[in-house]
C-alpha cells in the first residue's frame, strides 16, 4: 500500500473538478491505494508543503464528491508554473522528489493543460534517471482543446455548450429591433479556435447565428471581413459574428495589436483592446450601423450552469481509468479519449506517452474551414455536436449552484 | 365578442414572453375576446400593418405555449417608439385608432419598461378625449427594476440569478490562483442600481464576492475606491467588485466619461470605454497589481438558460391578471405585483394607475445602501433573495435550449 498525489494546473475549466472525482473515486476503491492527497496550487503546493487530505475528506463527506463534479475552476487551486530542465536546476528535482518519498507517493496525477503535460514529461523523465519508481500520469483538460493525442479534451463539451446557448441568446437579444446592426462576440483560443468554431451549433432552423466566424488558424483580412458583412446585409438586417481572441493578419500579427499599432502611426499612441472592440471600431467607421461587441471573457471558462453532461461523465472517466492505467504500473502517458464510433457516438479511454503529446498544439483542420475563411464545415459541427448534449443536474442553494470550496475543508490540511 | 391587440417594447428580459403567454392564454379561456392579435416591434407593427393572429397560432400549436415562457427577448420583437404628444402629431394617434377600429380591438396590452407606460398613458387618455371604450394595460418588465408602483418588475428576478450566479463562477475562476488579483465586473443599471447591488446575492459560507459593490445611487470617488481596495488587500488576495455601468462622481458626469475627459485634457485625445475598463485601468496604474475587467453585456438580459422560476411565474401570473382586468373594464392602469408578506414571501397582483408610474424612476433606497458607499445592507438581500429562487426547467434541443421564434410562424401574419 502506497499513497498518491493529485493536483491540478493552467486555466480553469467547469469539468477539472470532474476528472479530480474521477480520480479520488477510483482511488478509494483502489487496493493498491492508501491516502489520496491533493497539492494546493498545482505543482506549488508540494514545494510550499500544502497539500490536503482529499482521501480523509470524501470518506467523512462522500456525498460532496457529487458536489465536486459540478464544481467549475479548481477546488485544489492551480498555477502557471513551468518546470525547468533538469541540468539548469536539478536542486528543484530533488526537492520534489524528497517530498513525494516522505509522503510514500507512488502515483502522481497532473490535471491540466499543456504546461502541465510539460511537468508530467519532466517528472517522468526524471523518475527514469534517478530509477524512481513514482508513477506520473497526465490527465488533460482545457477548454481550448488544443491537445494532441485525445480526440477532445475535457472541459471543451461544457464550454461549447455555454458559447452556443450565450451566442443563440444573443441572437435572440438582438432580432428583437427592425434595424441594421452587427454584433461581434470574442471567444477565448489563442492559437486554436476550436471555441469559437463551436458557435457554429448555436444555429437553428430560424438563426443562423453566427453568420461569420473566423478562427486563428486562417489569416485575417480587414478587407475580406468588410466585404462579408456588407454582401451579408444586401440580405439581412442582424450580422452577428465570432471572433476568436487569436485572429491575425497574414504578417502574422495580432489584430488588435496590428490595429493599435497602425493607430500608434497616425496619432502618436497606442490604444490597446480586444479584438472584438478593434472589430466595432472598424465596422463602426468603415459602414456606420449599429455595432456592439461583446467579450465573454472568464464566464465561459467556468460557466458550470450551462454545463454539458457528456463532457462532465467523461471528465470523470478520465480521472477513474487514470487510475486504472497507475495501478498497472504505467507512466510518463497522458489519458485520451477516443472516439471509436461516430454515430452512435462512442468513445474508449485510452492513454497515449507524454512525449507525443506534450508541447504540442492541436489546431482546427484547415480542411474544416470553409475556403470564404468566414465560417466552419459541416465535419466540425458533426465533431462538436455529441460534446454539448445533456445537461448536468445541478442543486441550488439560495438561488444559485450549490459549489464545493476547500475553504470549508481547512481542517484537513496536512 | 371584440379583439385584443399585445406588443412587447423596450429593453429584452428573460420572462417578457412569459407575460405574453400570459396573456395568450388568459385570452384563449376569455368569453370576452375572440381575436388575439400581436404587433410586430412594438407599437410600429401598427403603422405598418404588421400583425400576427396570435390566437389562431397557438391554437393549432398550444404546446409552444410552454416554449414560449421559456424563450427569451421579445418574441414580437421590440422598439424604441416614444409616441410624441397628441398636440404635436393628432395623425399618428388617428392612425392608431384607425387601425384598431379596423381589427375590432378592445383591448390593447403594452409589456414593456418606461418608455412603453408612457405610451400606455398616452394612448388611452386619448381614449377618454375620442370617447373610445378601447382599454389600454400595460404590462411591466424590466432587468433594471426600476418602474415605481410595484414591488419588483418581471425580468429582474431572472436577470439577478444570472449576475449572482455569474459572479460566483467568476469567483471560483478568480480564486485559483495564490496571488493577488483585482476583479471588476460591470453590471447594467444607468440609474437604479438594483441588478448591480443583487451580485450581494452571491455570497456563500466560503466567498464574499462582490466584495465591494457600487451603485449609481450614491456619489463615486476614485480616491475612496482606490483606499477601500487596499484596505480589503491587507487581509485579502482576491477582490472582486460589482460596478454598475451608471457610477458618477460627485458632478454627477459617468466616471467613463470624466476618466476620458480628463485624459483628453492630458494627452488631447479622448479614449471611450465602459466603466470597467475604466476602472481596469485606474487600479493598474494605482495599484498595479494583476485586475482584469468583466462586461456582462446583453448576456445578462437574455440568459434564460439561468433564469429564475419565480420570476417566470409571476410573469405569467401578471399577464393573466392583465386580461382579467381588462375584461373588468379597466383601462390606463399598469399591472404591479405587491409583496404582502415578506416570509413566507407571498405576492398578490394588482394594478395601479399609468400616470402614478410613467415617466418616474424608482431606484435603490439611500438607507440599504452602506454608508461607507461600497455594499449593500441586509433589507436590499432579504428583498431580492426571494425573486431568484427556482430553476425553469427548460428543453434542449441539439444540445441548446429550446426556444420559440416568430421566424417559425410567418403564415399567421394577417
Amino acid at each position: 500500500m502506497s499513497n498518491c498525489i493529485i493536483a491540478q494546473s493552467g486555466g480553469p475549466t467547469a469539468a477539472i473538478n470532474a476528472s479530480l472525482a474521477g480520480v479520488i473515486e477510483a482511488a478509494i476503491e483502489s487496493s493498491k491505494i492508501e491516502k489520496i492527497y491533493g497539492s494546493i496550487n498545482g505543482i506549488e503546493g508540494v514545494f510550499k508543503n500544502q497539500v490536503i487530505d482529499l482521501g480523509n475528506f470524501f470518506s467523512d463527506y462522500p456525498e460532496d464528491l457529487d458536489t465536486l463534479k459540478k464544481t467549475p475552476a479548481m477546488y485544489l487551486g492551480s498555477c502557471r508554473y513551468k518546470l525547468p530542465e533538469y541540468d539548469k536546476a536539478p536542486e528543484v528535482y530533488d526537492n520534489l522528489f524528497q517530498f513525494f518519498n516522505k509522503l510514500n507517493i507512488s502515483y502522481f496525477f497532473y490535471i491540466g493543460g499543456n504546461d502541465s503535460m510539460d511537468t508530467v514529461l519532466k517528472l517522468s523523465q526524471h523518475a527514469k534517471r534517478i530509477e524512481s519508481s513514482i508513477r506520473f500520469i497526465g490527465i488533460p483538460k482545457t477548454i481550448d482543446n488544443d491537445l494532441p493525442g485525445t480526440d477532445h479534451t475535457p472541459g471543451f463539451g461544457s464550454a461549447a455548450k455555454f458559447i452556443a446557448t450565450a451566442i443563440l441568446e444573443i441572437a435572440h437579444d438582438t432580432y428583437i429591433y427592425d434595424l441594421q446592426s452587427v454584433t461581434i462576440v470574442e471567444i477565448m483560443g489563442r492559437n486554436a479556435g476550436w471555441l469559437t468554431a463551436a458557435s457554429a451549433l448555436a444555429r437553428t432552423t430560424y438563426s443562423n447565428a453566427p453568420d461569420l466566424i473566423y478562427l486563428p488558424e486562417v489569416s485575417f483580412s480587414k478587407d475580406l471581413f468588410l466585404q462579408d458583412i456588407k454582401q451579408l446585409q444586401k440580405t439581412k438586417r442582424h450580422i452577428i459574428i465570432a471572433v476568436s481572441e487569436g485572429i491575425k493578419d497574414s504578417n502574422g500579427q495580432y489584430i488588435a495589436a496590428a490595429e493599435a499599432k497602425s493607430k500608434t502611426d497616425q496619432f502618436g499612441h497606442a490604444q490597446l483592446s480586444g479584438v472584438a472592440k478593434t472589430l466595432e471600431a472598424i465596422v463602426s467607421n468603415e459602414i456606420g450601423c449599429k455595432v456592439r461587441s461583446i467579450e465573454i471573457s472568464t464566464l465561459q471558462r467556468s460557466a458550470m450552469h450551462s454545463g454539458s453532461l457528456t463532457d462532465i461523465n467523461e471528465a470523470v472517466l478520465v480521472g477513474r481509468t487514470a487510475v486504472k492505467k497507475a495501478e498497472e504500473n504505467q507512466t510518463g502517458i497522458m489519458m485520451t479519449i477516443v472516439r471509436t464510433i461516430d454515430s452512435p457516438y462512442t468513445v474508449e479511454f485510452k492513454s497515449d506517452l507524454i512525449e507525443n503529446v506534450a508541447n504540442k498544439e492541436k489546431c482546427v483542420p484547415l480542411e474544416w474551414i470553409t475556403e470564404s475563411k468566414n465560417d466552419v464545415r459541416s465535419e466540425l459541427i458533426d465533431y462538436v455536436f455529441p460534446l454539448i448534449q445533456g445537461e448536468p443536474s445541478l442543486t441550488y442553494k439560495n438561488g444559485i449552484p450549490n459549489f464545493l470550496s476547500i475553504k470549508n475543508a481547512s481542517k484537513y490540511m496536512i
